[in-house]
């Protein structure tokens, strides 16, 4: 299992009327996590990108715990999730380092779309085949 | 069943360097989804507020079927998804309307928050138990 | 003079901890504001891209007088501001409905470059001289 | 004069369809550098706030000079501008740390509102007093 830490202040923006950080932003947090990821493991999204791919996003779900407050710092936990297809999936573990208590969890699935025609590529691209097996996922 | 739709035009600033979109996004159409329901069917945030109670997201879940890009305008169907417990569950459909396709679909849990103490309300809130028996769900 | 009107409801995400919009989010209300008047006048941002330029902004600037909670309603009145130069001006008045006080003002400047060599383009292009003389402006 | 300096990764979210980060994301970026800022000299906002104080900002400019395209990164500089008033005033530099370039600049105005009747406060309140002779600002 391969996986990447980081770990990220908020921003004041970031919170909402009721105090605290804004649901929505933990997909930002979580956008953070795999540029953590794709740093430590070289998988960046501009290595994709020059490989002739996009990935988007086309799946994400978030499991909220307890919330963060402004002043509070948090750290992301990104796992790497193996699938057969031609599709990069993580898991996502939001910590509150001020409390140490679990903030959130959640799942992000990205697939390859040709960057020239958008059209989804069905087949694991050769870079991303090699890259699974160099790093034995 | 009932449910309630809102038209909204995308901003620049919500679309990202693949000239979309960005998926979080959709999390801030989902908002405007429910804001549009509880106007519709008196279940706004500040009415919800003023009987005592915040109601955070615990969960959120989007899958994207087709891009939005900017200069097109998308149709957001929000349906309500009745649950036994003390929850706010619904159910989202995000429509291009400029293509017509089904740009996303998705779902949310809320759960209810004694405003003061921020503890968890196990038990049905009245007024959302009357607000259910008048709606029939 | 020309100008154009358009109405606002804030999101929840707009806020910020002190429970008002954080301030920042102003100048998505500006885009707003621009994208209005644009469809009102024909100088929308895709018109503008398909004669060959992209308009960024290269000033902006906000005054605020009041605050904007949610739950309230805004208008933001764009009038143009016209400029010999290759530049498209813009001021701003965000407007409280619901207290019909003055929430905020501002200003944005924008340049046009080539949308292919992004050079920055010194002379005003001709579709936007003609645009300006049919609008007297 | 007093300063701090921070860097910041550009996230993918901040980019817009032009493929450089959004001209309203530089407020987000003053916000971290008021934030590195308040963590250096002990100005922090939740310190500002246990005093007895909101700060909002009040007046804000930014002044593009360069772009920002995704997958580089930032150093924000954030000065310190004495003001007789009861007010906290900033100046701003940008830089792209990848390109050398100076990306943009600008500066906010923040003044005291009681955080409890939320009233402008006339006076410089004296903890802020205290700090300015401490900086000698």
């Amino acid at each position: 299992m391969i996986a990447s830490e980081i770990e990220i202040d908020i921003r004041f923006s970031e919170t909402d009327a009721m105090g605290v950080v804004w649901h929505g932003n933990y997909l930002k947090f979580f956008e953070d996590g795999r540029e953590a990821f794709g740093k430590a493991y070289g998988l960046e999204y501009l290595t994709i990108f020059d490989k002739g791919y996009f990935t988007p996003i086309v799946k994400s779900e978030i499991d909220h715990k307890a919330p963060v407050y402004y002043g509070q710092a948090i750290k992301v936990i990104t796992r790497y999730v193996a699938a057969k297809s031609a599709k990069i999936q993580f898991e996502y573990e939001v910590w509150n380092i001020t409390t140490g208590e679990l903030s959130a969890v959640g799942k992000t699935m990205q697939v390859f779309l040709d960057k020239e025609s958008r059209t989804l590529e069905l087949l694991t691209p050769d870079f991303y085949r090699l890259w699974k097996e160099k790093n034995k996922v």
